[in-house]
């Protein structure tokens, strides 16, 4: 299942748990697993502390100071470090489904994080089941 | 499956190879993936090397140096710090399985890496048969 | 499916976006994910930006100046360093399986990326169907 995610800012992160919980009910697979894919090569996915936001301020943040958009870089465009982030936080993230529900820690929401935005964009979900023959 | 792991110290790597590796040969399946999933905030999973435990503590240290505890951060409770290692090492492996072994490299081992210890943490292992039709 | 990649250089990205689209056309899946996986303990895979070549450098060299080869650190060897980016790029990707295609957007591509070079590295691509009964 492919969802879209609009972003306000340059670096955000949205919260896309309910988008990837009802992919999962959705699908009917009572024990397996879910992957979230982000198809763009300036933001990515990761999971995180969803119950307080300042969490997500302070990852952005983080990330700001250990990778400045100034650089030096060679790549054109002024994204270069919007690219370095995304390899660190990365591309997809893989979450069990036990008993028909993803089995997220009580804190854990998964979230896209934009680093170049405001954009649209995208996620993919793919749910599967074990397939234990 | 899902195993405990207690950690003793703030920041700590502890080898959980053997239990992913006996979640698998349990399971029976021949070819297909295991994930290893890591259910809190302030803490990840990785695989990295296992033969000298100087790597481990390189790990921890390194990121330390890039990561400070002492912020600034927005989140209170101090582990803000925490939080960003996390999501820069990742809540999740995917291993494969091939003719009933996890493909582990001879240097290669799975690590739950605690970021806020000392706690009792748990990882739930999933291990899927490839379910080609 | 296992294949080599010989890397020249002690970092370096190395495409490999074609062995994994070839593995995943030779197994027939429709619809499921692909996994690939590095079994090295000093090098990486990432999906990031495959159109400009300057990514790829900047990624690299973005990395270096975070974590200089330099240290101080604890293990032998002199690639300290080549371990905690390995950890930080993460040991595998997963990518979407639709209509028989990998989901990569527009401007992604796969990439093995070596911190301690010149080797010959191998990856691991696992092919799997959704098994969705």
């Amino acid at each position: 299942m492919r969802f879209e995610v609009h972003t306000q800012r340059r670096e955000q992160m949205v919260d896309v748990t309910r988008e990837v919980l009802s992919a999962v009910a959705k699908s009917g697979v009572r024990e397996g697993c879910v992957v979230v894919f982000c198809p763009h090569t300036t933001a990515a996915v990761t999971v995180n502390e969803v119950v307080d936001p300042d969490v997500a301020t302070d990852i952005l943040s983080g990330l700001a100071r250990l990778i400045p958009n100034e650089g030096p870089w060679s790549h054109a465009g002024g994204n270069a470090d919007a690219h370095l982030k995304a390899t660190l936080v990365g591309s997809s993230v893989t979450l069990p489904i036990v008993d028909g529900e993803v089995a997220l820690g009580s804190w854990q929401g998964i979230f896209l994080c934009d680093f170049d935005g405001p954009r649209r964009r995208s996620l993919t979900a793919v749910v599967s089941a074990r397939g234990v023959s």
